[in-house]
């Protein structure tokens, strides 16, 4: 930590200096596009996003760059072909849509005026993932200047798809339909975070999620709760009696087949997260809550990394206007998400949670029960050797710092370059768990983006190596 | 059923004949002010409903007409003394506050607009209750026509508050602050229903009401499902237990304590429900509801008229747009209200509630619980001889058919006139199950709203000679 940067290092940092200025300035830009995915009324931006992009890519030097259409948003695919014929190829992953943002979420600056404060840039997807997809762009450059090489020393791939705050529900039809041309050694995902400023890590997994809205229909409008109340089902009720019936009293999900196929921690794994240095009330003030509480026999970190949940993410129904109103509601809403782990199937889960609604739904009230595109869990295999690459290369950008190994409680769609690619999995990210993902004032600290360009600075150059020593 | 009307009848018939065409075009003049009491921005239509009401009494010839003002919306009191030295005073109670209603939520015509077909006005508060206050002005003017009074045979007193879809929170201190003014040997309220068109009730009883709002707060802000989901306590999760907990698996209301003091329906009372010619389809119709469901051992007509209830008025909490949005939410709703019978105390009913849901609320979640004013169950004493004058005088209006007795679900503050003026108190309603209260596209029928002006044309005159037979 206290030793001099080799040259390499020096000269990268060198290079990322006088280009860092116009750099922010390019992502600001990109961030004042509010490509929200999961809002309709935006598509026309979502587009507009990865046109920009697309532009961009081909102003960085690579020498496709397509704007991919889907059933859905536009992804865009870059290529940087190496001058090695023997040169492995690489794959990195990220999207370049966002999730909602409305000033009067609670914002202190117009989530699509990216402001700088402090080192800090405030602006929706500033984290989750405009700028980790930005800094390959500039990571890419320094590798050429440094190496004084006119091409990379891998073949390198983009791949940034405009779905993945929506589940990314054409992304797999996507990566099927060009398997060929996205073919790779390796895949890197940056869509993810690390532990903190001062302990650089590599996530070697994610959740997965599946997500669906239930609406409850009772009477055929609201009814007085005076003449009928008592006597009729009220879809309100019936939301709350499913709520309270996704869990039992050790917070253990209690949907009948929920576990079924978990690939549970081993004691090896849960001896290297209890080795972090965890403090649960930073972690709180991070999640800016103020109590713990999740499945009994686990700690909190076990809990968002390796296990699998339900949550309500909105429910609805009734009178919600100021005072009151004595109604037996018509209808009321639940958007349940369900964050899955390796071994458990997106398939079965949706089939074992319509079995068990059915059962839960009193004779009287009509139900639909519809699911997003699901989202498969991923975990990076553990002895796989660009692993060890991408660790080093992250710490070299990080002064030599140890670098440790974590887990993401967030989903990608990993999992699915994995299954249709046939290539191993990695994760490189440098957002900290205050930059705030799918919250209001979202945030990207500078100095680590700039960590972020220096780690694939390294990496473009050691990858082959290591990569070369893995049967391919 | 088949007799020939009386002299009387036929009298009262042809006046009101006379009178149909201007009496409902001032309804609906009055219909048109929307004073939603529940709207603080309605607060000046509220006003002006009183006061278009103070000057329509005064033209009816009532010699005193006074608007009280409350801490909240004003009250319009009426008096029109007999000219006969013994005649008893009898206290009519209405409200001229309407419940919320927005085209929007399924109303075929302006809610504000009174729109008449096929013999029905449709607007806001055409039931509910100014219809049914409106038809005391033109029943008192018939009773002097056809018996060639100048003043009625009853000291005739109205208060008409405008804060009972409100919960009435300053009726009765404004009840106690007038008591002597508003002093009576009788209260007639007119806020209730009849069984239907072709078979005419008299009401004996309403259910009280108690209402509170639930807040719960659990991040600070919105945050990640993925990152921290799993790990801390969801808001919107505590308010589906917190519903779940209302009742047991028979439907029994399970906030210990909550049945204290009810007074049970007895065996004779139940006889008396059974052998109303009820039809559950037919109900079910009017309720626009698709099944059954209530308290295990009651039917559905000891259900909303004999049983207290808890019931889910609105809940809300997290992500309810378009799509999905992985959260765990800040924060989440819940609006109950608890629907009372006689001998349940609505201040007992409040501790007990604040007592089950401090044990509901885990760690990590603040709340906040705020109770509106609640309005008490009232029964009327089913030997009193008013209540024979009342059925009596709508039988006649009825052509001779036989008035049955009901009680109400729904609320009002009739308690508290009983309480206060220490009087015994009758209803006298003739809207009907499917008039919509509370709901979109409220109406009246105009046939039965003429018969409202009939039965009370003929009460004040039979009401003396009933009332001098009561211990006085």
């Amino acid at each position: 930590m206290s030793e001099t940067p080799d040259s390499a290092v020096h000269a990268v940092r060198t290079y990322i200096e006088q280009h860092r200025a116009a750099f922010l300035g390019d992502l600001a830009e990109w961030l004042r596009i509010p490509s929200v995915s999961a809002q309709p009324d935006r598509a026309g931006d979502v587009r507009r996003s990865a046109e920009w992009l697309a532009a961009k890519l081909t102003e960085t030097g690579f020498t496709t760059v397509e704007v991919w259409e889907t059933d859905g948003a536009p992804a865009v695919f870059a290529e940087w072909p190496s001058d090695d014929p023997d040169a492995p190829t690489v794959l990195v992953y990220g999207h370049h849509d966002v999730q909602p943002a409305a000033r009067e979420d609670g914002w202190h600056t117009d989530p699509f005026e990216p402001t700088v404060v402090d080192g800090r840039m405030y602006a929706r997807g500033a984290a989750d993932d405009k700028g980790q997809v930005f800094f390959h762009t500039l990571g890419v450059r320094a590798h050429l200047a440094v190496t004084g090489r006119t091409a990379p020393a891998v073949n390198l791939k983009l791949i940034v798809e405009g779905e993945e705050e929506s589940g990314s529900p054409h992304f797999r039809a996507l990566v099927e339909a060009h398997a060929e041309r996205l073919a790779a050694d390796a895949v890197i995902v940056s869509d993810t975070g690390m532990w903190s400023e001062t302990t650089p890590t590599v996530c070697t997994g994610m959740r997965g999620v599946a997500d669906c809205e239930i609406e409850l229909y009772g009477p055929d409008q609201d009814i007085h709760s005076g003449s009928f109340g008592g006597a009729v089902p009220n879809p309100a009720t019936v939301a709350g009696r499913i709520v309270a019936a996704l869990h039992d009293e050790h917070e253990h999900v209690a949907i009948p087949g929920f576990y079924d196929g978990v690939t549970e921690l081993t004691d090896a794994e849960r001896a290297l997260v209890a080795e972090l240095p965890f403090d649960e009330e930073a972690w709180l003030r991070t999640a800016k809550s103020h109590g713990t509480l999740g499945e009994a026999g686990f700690s909190t970190l076990e809990r968002v990394w390796a296990r699998p949940t339900a949550e309500v993410n909105g429910i609805g129904g009734g009178y919600q206007g100021p005072g009151g109103k004595t109604i037996v509601p018509a209808s009321a809403q639940l958007k349940l998400s369900f964050r899955l782990v390796a071994g458990q199937d997106p398939a079965k889960i949706e089939l074992a949670v319509r079995d068990w609604l059915a059962g839960l739904v009193p004779a009287g009230i009509r139900y639909e029960i519809v699911f997003g595109a699901p989202t498969r869990p991923c975990l990076t295999p553990l002895g796989h050797p660009a692993l060890k690459a991408v660790a080093g290369a992250m710490s070299r950008a990080f002064d030599g710092a140890k670098v440790r190994y974590t887990r993401e409680g967030g989903s990608g769609p990993a999992a699915d370059l994995q299954d249709v690619l046939e290539a191993p999995v990695l994760f490189l990210g440098i957002s900290v768990p205050s930059d705030g993902w799918h919250a209001p004032n979202e945030k990207i600290e500078l100095d680590l983006l700039m960590k972020g360009v220096e780690t694939t600075a390294h990496l473009w150059g050691d990858l082959p190596t290591a990569l070369l020593a893995t049967e391919r």
